[in-house]
């Protein structure tokens, strides 16, 4: 199933999308959060749903309410590694992101003021479903997991890596530098060792790869993240960036007007334009 | 004034302390929620609200609901990053915690399974009541801050340093890692500048500083942060630990049984004894 919220920015309506058709979650449920992912998703089906009136054009907001954390896992692909001139982690590498970067999927994105170093990274993400502390085994993890979502874990790196004493949160915080969705699917209808991610820019090949190429997976990253933290309902869980990103000498870094194409495959598209933090407001 | 909550854990009640007594803030606002930090606390006044009935024995819980997002700032006591290993930071360093790790100033703390390294901090918490984005100086973050709290970012070392890939947020993020309180206190009643510091350990003496040793002020802090990140309503800062934790080799690490005891000056006092994680329900 596939899980999305539509609307205006803050006036998001769930929705179940239902091939062509938007089927309208109000009736089960206010919104899609904590809660629903862990006691009422399971139990919906969709020929109970009226379709949603009046539909028409609508924007895609993130596809949850705000999670309640964002945590991402670093360097979880081998060749990513090597273009950020890192070596492969043998742990995983985890760092977090204020929650309130999260944004739809086709919102604009501020560069931040000054910056000459913001990046892309598409990503695999991961919504948690329910409570997971101490899992005996990777094997435990798919439970615990409501659904997957396509991510963009927007990075400026002059402020990551430069000015940052080692900590890279202070590149990953900037308002909307977590575009989320457009839908959650559920880990019924989706392999998540097996989804090509690929990126463009200004219509440019950027990233292309395939999450089978994960050095942690998403069952070990569950599994090794319960050791030592208390993952819940609703938090959201990054799962790293394949190679080809601006960080790489490859590629320019972004500028406003340019525009970040995103696509996950059972994800759906993603699609930003980059625009100057000097217009947008406070 | 000082706020605080009241009762068992989920069941806390917000209350203004006045002296001894204890006043009941419900007719006012269901809880210390980021809106009541924004929009009603500059308008309660301690006559207008009645005693709370039934008080006796009280615990605190953390005086403010889940904070949006946990922001610690590292290193930003110079005898700190010496007794680290590190140099004093020229820009600030940054990191998150989950904010699940937030708990009342007196709760029992789990040493993670198989811990050895884990440490105290005790530190000067910032909670922010406007948004704050792109502030132009730091004469502007005081009209951003709702109040100051006590806290302690308790740390585990071998995970923070060692498996951590130098991200530390992974030694930062155990159940309960955040006891907070035991009350906020409002701008008008503390200069954060000049609040005395100390911790102890089964009654030994640990740490004993000052924020006016701060590396970046609290203001600093606040106009820095807003220049790449949007601070919220609700948002709690940690402006570092000062020297004297067990990282500096020259006190033993934490076991279950030992007792910290955090004091604040004007912020109130802190006791958590150690547990085992071995005893806590998932």
């Amino acid at each position: 199933m596939r899980i999305a919220r539509v609307g205006g920015p803050g006036r998001e309506v769930p929705v179940v999308l239902d091939g062509d058709r938007i089927l309208d979650l109000r009736g089960v449920t206010a919104d899609v959060t904590p809660e629903f992912l862990e006691h009422v998703l399971p139990t919906v089906t969709r020929s109970d749903l009226p379709e949603l009136q009046g539909a028409g054009e609508l924007r895609f907001g993130p596809p949850i309410t705000r999670p309640t954390a964002v945590i991402c896992i670093g360097m979880n692909y081998a060749k990513h590694a090597a273009e950020s001139g890192a070596e492969p982690p043998t742990e995983p590498v985890v760092f977090l992101k204020h929650p309130n970067t999260v944004v739809g999927p086709d919102d604009p994105v501020p560069i931040p003021r000054g910056s000459t170093m913001t990046d892309w990274e598409v990503e695999l993400g991961v919504v948690i479903g329910r409570r997971a502390l101490y899992l005996d085994s990777p094997a435990d993890s798919p439970r615990h997991i409501a659904g997957y979502v396509l991510a963009n874990d927007v990075s400026e790196r002059e402020l990551q890596l430069r000015t940052s004493g080692g900590q890279w949160s202070k590149g990953k915080c900037a308002p909307s530098f977590t575009p989320l969705g457009p839908w959650l699917v559920t880990p019924d209808e989706l392999d998540p060792g097996a989804v090509r991610l690929r990126s463009h820019v200004n219509g440019g090949a950027r990233q292309d790869s395939r999450t089978s190429d994960l050095i942690f997976s998403v069952a070990e990253v569950v599994h090794r993240l319960s050791q030592f933290m208390a993952l819940e309902a609703g938090d959201l869980i990054l799962t790293g960036t394949p190679e080809g990103v601006a960080l790489s000498g490859r590629f320019p870094y972004l500028r406003p007007g340019d525009v970040v194409e995103l696509e996950g495959e059972g994800l759906g598209a993603q699609r930003q334009e980059m625009v100057s933090a000097e217009g947008t407001t406070v």
